[in-house]
């Protein structure tokens, strides 16, 4: 299933995809503020969910959002993760070690205030804040059963589904402070969609991330281009490391790590400008793009 | 203002504290159930807070809860942030220079599930999951007025008031992940309260920070005494960091740091062990007092 949150006719709603249609479903309005949180914790507890309410609408007349719209708490974050990423790090300020890849996966946060949905602008901070802002593709583990000390035998039986997120980070702000959160938290910095594909339908172990920049004017450039084949630490792994002495609940997110490309990356740096558009598409999940302003947010 | 969140009789209230008693506010159980947070909303907004709704209560009749007993987002956390804590790990696994002192605040989260009241137990994750648990007594900034951007001049407009946090760390998981958010997170690891006092009541930049252990059937040990004049980055520093591109909300928390004297510290380490009480107490402020424990959560 493609589960989607909304906004049609000034409402927001929570609905399942199918083809170019999303069926809405019969929750109130408090439940769908939340976007699909309602109705990951209904399966969690092995609840019937709502009936579908009223026709399907043609995904052109609505507009997305982010699936979980406000996660109840910061979303974890795996740095470092791929192979390849890895390796072009080894020329950055990030180079730890001879291989850079670490003995346990390295995890951070963002805070759920800088969730913005599909299409929804990415704030610049101005130059006095950051001026090396840099995208970063992810493949989202959605935990479905919440759990403590979850083995990475049973961490699969604890995977909802999946989505996307654009991890934007403020590169020099991300460094300087040694720990990570502040340069990954700025507001409008985690674009998240179109939707939650449910883990019956995709296998997040093996599907192809792609992330596409569009500087204005040009034509789009392939930055970003792996499969989850490559991750370090694969997905039981990520859950089983985030559970350990950590209860997850249904909801919690956990993005998987970006693969190489990032602007950072390249020689010299290509830090994102005002008017580039990042377009990110997972196999099997959708595309998630975003256009980067100046302008507050 | 002391403001506390309790349970009296089965149900969760919020009062003003005033010598040994305790005056509940008519608030309804749903906004009781946020404790502290929506009077330091309605503060930010100018609206007037409820009324006294029945008689004083004795303290020794209610079970104090954290204040915040589910903050609405992970914590904001400062790490090595005060000159003597900096100098005592310069023999640690956390030696980075010469002088351990850093030029940005180091920030990491803890998320808001690990928050326990006073009298608590702080749980030991067992041997498998770690066995360096770690105390540190910290002051904690509660954010009043939101904002982004706020600068230094401006950030004392934006502090509520202030309680304590004992910042509970699996060093092992701390270190071995690069980044802390983990060490830091699990379940029951940030006993907070007793409650929050004003910053009308209490000036958080000159106080003083203790802390005691109390191994089982032993005497009290004064493992930690500071004076908040000897942080490296005082509060307004810490405010206008956190709020740089990230917009702060009412209710926010932000821990400033541990003083020196934590059991990684010592020659050899101390780590916490099943019945040890840790006892904080915070100038101005109150106790904080919870126990280890070996049992499950």
């Amino acid at each position: 299933m493609r589960i989607a949150t909304f906004t049609h006719q000034g409402r927001r709603q929570v609905g399942l995809v199918s083809g170019d249609r999303v069926t809405p479903l019969a929750l109130d309005a408090a439940d769908a503020s939340f976007g699909a949180l309602r109705l990951i914790e209904a399966s969690a507890a092995g609840k019937a969910w709502p009936a579908a309410s009223g026709a399907p609408i043609a995904l052109v007349e609505v507009q997305l959002e982010a699936p979980i719209p406000l996660p109840r708490r910061n979303l974890f974050c795996v740095g470092r993760n791929y192979h390849a990423h890895a390796k072009e790090l080894l020329t950055s300020v990030f180079k730890d070690s001879d291989s850079n890849v670490v003995t346990w996966p390295i995890v951070f946060t963002k805070v759920p205030e800088s969730v913005v949905g599909p299409d929804a602008a990415v704030c610049l901070p101005g130059a006095a804040i950051s001026s090396q802002i840099d995208y970063e593709a992810e493949l989202v583990i959605v935990i479905g059963r919440g759990g403590r000390n979850i083995s990475r035998a049973d961490a699969m039986d604890h995977v909802f589904g999946y989505t996307i997120v654009n991890d934007v980070t403020a590169r020099d702000v991300q460094m300087r402070h040694g720990q990570w959160d502040l340069g990954k938290s700025f507001d409008t910095f985690c674009p998240m969609g179109p939707w939650i594909v449910t883990a019956d339908e995709l296998d997040g172990r093996d599907t192809r991330v792609r992330c596409w920049v569009t500087p204005a004017g040009a034509a789009p450039e392939l930055r970003q281009d792996a499969q989850t084949t490559d991750l370090i630490f694969d997905i039981p792994t990520l859950v089983e490391t985030c559970s350990r002495g950590i209860t997850l609940y249904p909801g919690d997110l956990i993005a998987t790590g970006t693969a190489a490309g990032v602007g950072m990356g390249m020689k010299p740096p290509r830090w994102l400008q005002h008017g580039d558009v990042v377009r990110i598409e997972i196999d099997g999940l959708g595309v998630l793009q975003n256009h980067i302003t100046a302008e507050a947010a």
